[in-house]
């Protein structure tokens, strides 16, 4: 029940209808007794910078999500970021600190590790391919960089993007191996598909699946369905793999402990979320 | 359940741990299946015209309630006002029109008048005493300006505030008899106490009840408690009263014909709103 005395996390993007979070959130707040609400914020790219600075002028607000299409800009009107806002080059999450300053962090990635680590997928010397440098491939590659692995390999159908994210990761992970490769995916301790294909019915497959090991875990981030073509050629070949939605909601727990409302677990928010997936 | 598709109104002022509109109105908007919310947003006096223009900016967001400390400054910084926010000199809801632009309406003394209305009192021909001339004075000034009565007089302790006022109703409603008087209640058709006493323990009573006539309806602001010392006195008089928080679940039908989102009536309001007074 929303009060004077209500805490607000601004949830920023446009457009506003396809919003989940809110959706998963706030029955978690009321069941966590949590005193806090999550607000969809509709704003478009030509008011962020202005809205951003009045809204954190507000004296009930904590924090914010961040989502298209202001990912990338947000990383410029902060005080402080994270390092897998600098190499992820965008962020999804603000928290304004007690002395009034904003910290940006980003929980894409965070959410995909956190769900293969829960999984029992063990990153030390792993070697993994991240298919698509984009927003979600490169927080993606982020938080994989902040486990160790034995190496990262990139591809992109724009070369260009693959070699600016390679070169982001090792400025800030000097000592990971990062290459540019191509999209076979055999050999691979990890595979992750952070392109949009299996979006929509016919979309190619982002890769060739019968080069898959067994041995091999693929992650996917579309979310449209759980079982994407993709993830059905995996399974087939006996891999074992990660769908969309866990990125999702493995990454709210990272966003509950950055805004300071203690924890909780996918599988909580999952029976308590008002949406289905 | 607010969704990607639920529409705001801002409730701004500050401080906001004692707002009520939300435990009003969003339980309302829950039973009655309207897609809406209130949303608390504290906002200082040095922020607010920089915050208003924002938050106005939003795609997902239809008015504003507005409250201390804004309510005055509020009415320069709109496009159009209604003749009750131009009379009162304060304006406490904002509608987004759908060409953007901002109408500002004051609905505090909306609430009252039409809570008398219901309660049976004849405002035509009826002498009125308004006592105290201050922000909510003015607006019940001006909507019983609104109900043609016989004679509006007015009376503050600051002759300024009294003066100012009744420059106002005079310009808005020339046929209007306008008259500064003494608090003496006597005589009367309505006498409104419109000053803050009666909020404390031990405050002097705005005006001398035993010269209170039988047939005087007495209207009261204070909502500290229903029954205050006044109006104590009055009904030991055998006086109609109206209690102040009448003022407010009556003022709340008047805000969502203003939003569009029809009516409704203030027993149901009452009965579903999350706070008792």
């Amino acid at each position: 029940m929303i009060s004077g005395t209500t805490t607000l996390i601004a949830h920023i993007g446009y457009p506003t209808e396809t919003f989940k979070a809110p959706l998963i959130y706030n029955p978690f707040f009321e069941k966590a007794g949590i005193d806090a609400v999550v607000v969809p914020m509709g704003v478009k790219a030509e008011d962020y910078r202005d809205f951003l600075r009045s809204i954190f002028r507000l004296t009930n607000i904590r924090g914010a999500l961040v989502t298209m299409p202001h990912k990338v800009t947000t990383v410029g009107l902060l005080d402080e970021c994270s390092t897998a806002v600098k190499v992820a080059g965008s962020c999804n999450a603000i928290l304004r600190r007690a002395d009034g300053t904003l910290l940006g962090d980003m929980f894409d990635g965070a959410g995909f590790a956190r769900g293969l680590k829960r999984k029992g997928f063990e990153f030390g010397s792993a070697a993994c391919l991240v298919v698509g440098a984009g927003g979600v491939g490169s927080a993606i590659a982020a938080s994989v960089a902040t486990e160790s692995p034995g190496s990262i390999a990139l591809f992109d159908t724009h070369p260009a993007s693959a070699e600016s994210l390679a070169a982001r990761l090792r400025q800030h992970y000097p000592a990971l191996r990062v290459e540019i490769r191509d999209s076979d995916p055999a050999g691979y301790d990890l595979v992750v598909n952070a392109t949009p294909l299996g979006m929509k019915p016919g979309d190619p497959l982002p890769i060739d699946p019968t080069r898959l090991d067994r041995k091999t875990f693929v992650g996917e981030v579309v979310m449209k369905r759980d079982m994407t073509p993709l993830l059905e050629a995996a399974a087939a070949r006996g891999c074992r793999f990660q769908v969309g939605t866990d990125m999702l909601f493995e990454q709210i727990p990272a966003y509950l402990e950055f805004f300071g409302y203690g924890t909780t677990t996918p599988e909580e928010l999952r029976a308590v979320a008002e949406v289905s997936y």
